[in-house]
C-alpha cells in the first residue's frame, strides 16, 4: 500500500472502503476542508463563482463532444435508468458545464464568466494503488473560464496560474511545485501541469532551475525546447506528482455545445474556453508523501486539522492537579483561537507521544506532574523535533 | 413541472440536467450552504462528528445486510469495475457507516458515538417529477448514532428529534412541520418523520392539534392510536412533505456488521444504533413550495442567498449621482455585514422589480433619481409587500 494511505489510515484520517475508494474520517475531512477553503478563497479572489453540477451524466451530451465512447475515455463508470437508458458518472465536467453556460450566455456583456465547483469525480481506473492520490472516486475542484477572445483567455489563464501557485504555497508545497509545460492539443501549443517533486510520483519532469519552470515528457523535443528558450543540457530530471493542470480549450467545446455570444455589432462568436483542475485528495496525499518522516505525518500549519496536540500525562502524583491544569489549558487554547486536540486517554506516555508523532499536528504540549511542578511546559515542534520548556503565558501566544 | 423546479429554474437557482437531476447555480448553492450550515451547527451542538463516506458501494457489504438485491431496494444504480465486478451507488449509508464504526469500536469507553455526513445519494426512481424534492441524485445529511443500550439510544433519539425541530424552525418551516409517528419496523414500535403541511406534498398526515403531533397512514389503526393517546375523531388530515426521518434500528445492522463492544466486565454486546436523515434539496424545495406567491419565491432570511436586493434605476436625470449613490450603498451594506445583491443591469424598472420578486430576497432597496432627490429610499419587504420610505441612516441598521 502507498505510504500516504498507510499513514492516513493508521493515524485515523481516512478509511479504505475498497481499492481506490476512501472515506474521510473527522480529522481527514478537516484537512480536506482546509484545502477546500484555501482553493475557494483563491478562486473567489480572481472573480470565480461557485456552482455544483450533478455526478449523473447524460450520454447525448457527451456523444456531441465525441467523449462518450469507452475507447475515447476509458475510465467511464456507466449505469442505467429503469428505462434501460444509459447514464454515466462524471469523469470530468467540461460537457455539462459548457452546455449549461451556453444556455445563460447571449451577449458580449455576459462574458467573461468563471465558474467552478468542488465535485466528486468517478474514474474506473484499472488499478488503484496510489492511496488517496489516484482514486476511483475523488473530490476535485474544477474551474471553467469563458471569454470573448483568445487574448482575454490568455490574460485570465495567467491569472489562474498565479492563483494556483498561491494555493500550492499556502498548502505548503509551493517550493517543490513546478509550473510545467505539457502538450497543448488542438487549440493551443501548451497546456500546463503543476508538478510537485516527490519520490512517490508517477510522472517525470525536467526542471530548468534558472528559469524555475519544468517540462514534461511530451515537451522533450528539441524544437519545442528551443521555442521555450530552454536547453536540454540544463534540465534536471525528477520524479513528480501532478497536483493540478490547466488547459486552453479555445472553442473545442463551445462550438459543439453552443456557447455563442453576440458582439457589439450583433455578430455571433463562439466563446473561448479554458479549464483548471485540482484534486483535493491528491494535494493531501502529496503533502503526506513529501513531509512524513519515520515517525508519521507532518502537517503544514495551514492545513493541519488542529494546531496543538495537548497531551495530559496522569500519574500517581498530583493526579487531580494535572487533570485540572490540562482542562484549563484546553479552555485557554480554545479561547485564544488556537485549535487544539486534547488527548485525555488513559494510556502511557510512550503511546501518547507515538500517536502524536503519527498524527502530525504542528505543536505538542505536554502537561504532567513534572511540568506542573516546574511551571514550565514542554512544547515540541513536530517538523523540527525541537523541544522547548516554556512558561504558561508564552504557550498561548503561539 | 413542479412549482419549485419551475421557479428555481426561472429565477436562476438551479439548472435541470435531466429528469430528476439538478445542478445548483451560484444562488442555489448559497441557499444549500445556508441550510447545510444550520444543520451542521445543530448536529455539532449535540456532539456529532462530521465525516464523508464514498458513493461507490461494495456489494459484499450490502449482501450481508440483505439489501443488495433489487427486489429489496428497488432504486439501486449499479455499475461495474473493469474486472466486471459490480458496484452500487449509495442509496443510503447505513451499511458502510456501521461497518466502518465497528472497526474503531472495542470498549464501552468508545461509545456513544454520533457520526454524520453530507453526501450525495443516488436513487433510481422510476419517475422523478417533484423538482428538487425527489431527485435521482440529491444531497442528504445522514447521521448515525451508536449507543451502549436502548436506554442510551432513547435519550439521544429525543435529543436528535429536538435538534431536528430547531433546524426546521431556523430554516423557517417550523410552524408547519409536525413530528409524525410512523411504523417502526422490527426493532422499535415507531419511527418518526418530520412532515411539513403543504399542498405540494405526496404524503398525507393526520394531525392532533392539541398535542401538536401527527401520525402517518401506517399508524392509523385504532389500537396504535390508543397507545399514543390520540383519538381518531380529533385528527385533521393534511397533505404534507416528508422533510426528515429518524429511526431506531437497534441491533438490526450492528449485529450483522459487527459493531461489538466489551462492557466493564469484559462481556461483549452489539452496539445499539439509530439513523437520522434530512434531504437538503427537499428542505429547499419545501420552502419554495410553502412561501412562493404569484410573483415568485419568498425566502426566509435565514436561508436567503442575500438579505438585500439593491436596485439601481438609471434614467436621463442625475445618471451619475444615482450610479454613485448605488455604489455607495453597496459598499455600506457590505461594510455593515448585510449581504447584498446589486442589480446594476441596464433594464427598465418593471423588469428589475419583476426579477427581484421572482428571486425572493427578503428586502428590496431602490435607488433612483426620485428617491435621491427626497433623501428617502424605498424599502420593500418581499414577504409582506410592505413599502416604506426610509432615510439613509436607517437603511443600514436593518
Amino acid at each position: 500500500m502507498s505510504k500516504n494511505a498507510q499513514l492516513l489510515i493508521r493515524a485515523g484520517y481516512v478509511h479504505k472502503e475498497m481499492a481506490g475508494v476512501y472515506d474521510y474520517l473527522p480529522l481527514g475531512l478537516m484537512v480536506i476542508d482546509k484545502i477546500r477553503n484555501i482553493i475557494r478563497e483563491e478562486m473567489n479572489a480572481i472573480g470565480c463563482q461557485e456552482v455544483s453540477l450533478s455526478a449523473l451524466q447524460d450520454p447525448e451530451l457527451w456523444k456531441k463532444s465525441g467523449r462518450w465512447a469507452d475507447d475515447f475515455i476509458d475510465v467511464w463508470f456507466k449505469t442505467k435508468l429503469k428505462s434501460e437508458a444509459e447514464l454515466g458518472l462524471g469523469v470530468s465536467h467540461e460537457e455539462p458545464m459548457v452546455r449549461m453556460v451556453g444556455q445563460y450566455i447571449n451577449s458580449y456583456r455576459d462574458l467573461p464568466l468563471y465558474v467552478y465547483q468542488f465535485q466528486t469525480k468517478f474514474r474506473n481506473e484499472l488499478r488503484a494503488k496510489s492511496g488517496i492520490m489516484r482514486g476511483r472516486e475523488f473530490l476535485m475542484k474544477d474551474m471553467y473560464s469563458f471569454c470573448r477572445s483568445e487574448a482575454e483567455l490568455d490574460v485570465f489563464y495567467d491569472k489562474a496560474a498565479e492563483a494556483y501557485k498561491k494555493i500550492y504555497h499556502r498548502v505548503g508545497i509551493g517550493d517543490k511545485t513546478y509550473f510545467t509545460f505539457a502538450s497543448g492539443g488542438m487549440f493551443s501549443k501548451f497546456s500546463h501541469e503543476f508538478q510537485t517533486v516527490c519520490d512517490a510520483g508517477e510522472d517525470y519532469i525536467y526542471i530548468d532551475d534558472e528559469k524555475g519552470i519544468a517540462v514534461n515528457d511530451e515537451v522533450m523535443q528539441d524544437e519545442i525546447l528551443e521555442s521555450l528558450g530552454v536547453k536540454r543540457e540544463n534540465l534536471r530530471k525528477e520524479k513528480s506528482i501532478e497536483v493540478g493542470n490547466i488547459f486552453k480549450y479555445g472553442t473545442r467545446y463551445t462550438k459543439e455545445l453552443e456557447v455563442r455570444f453576440k458582439d457589439e455589432e450583433g455578430n455571433e462568436h463562439d466563446g473561448v474556453n479554458g479549464a483548471y483542475g485540482i484534486g483535493l485528495g491528491r494535494v493531501m496525499g502529496t503533502v503526506v508523501e513529501l513531509f512524513a518522516d519515520d515517525k508519521g505525518i507532518v502537517w503544514p500549519e495551514s492545513i493541519a486539522p488542529f494546531k496543538v496536540h495537548l497531551i495530559e500525562l496522569l500519574g500517581k502524583d498530583n493526579f487531580d492537579a494535572v487533570k485540572a491544569k490540562s482542562l484549563e489549558f484546553y479552555d485557554k487554547f480554545e479561547k485564544a483561537g488556537i485549535s487544539v486536540l486534547y488527548d485525555d486517554r488513559d494510556l502511557r506516555a510512550g503511546e501518547k507521544f507515538g500517536d502524536a508523532d503519527l498524527m502530525g499536528l504542528p505543536w505538542r504540549v505536554t502537561v504532567s506532574d513534572r511540568t506542573l511542578a516546574s511551571g514550565l511546559y514542554e512544547l515540541k515542534n513536530r517538523k523540527t523535533g525541537e523541544v522547548k520548556m516554556v512558561n504558561e503565558a508564552d504557550l498561548f501566544k503561539m
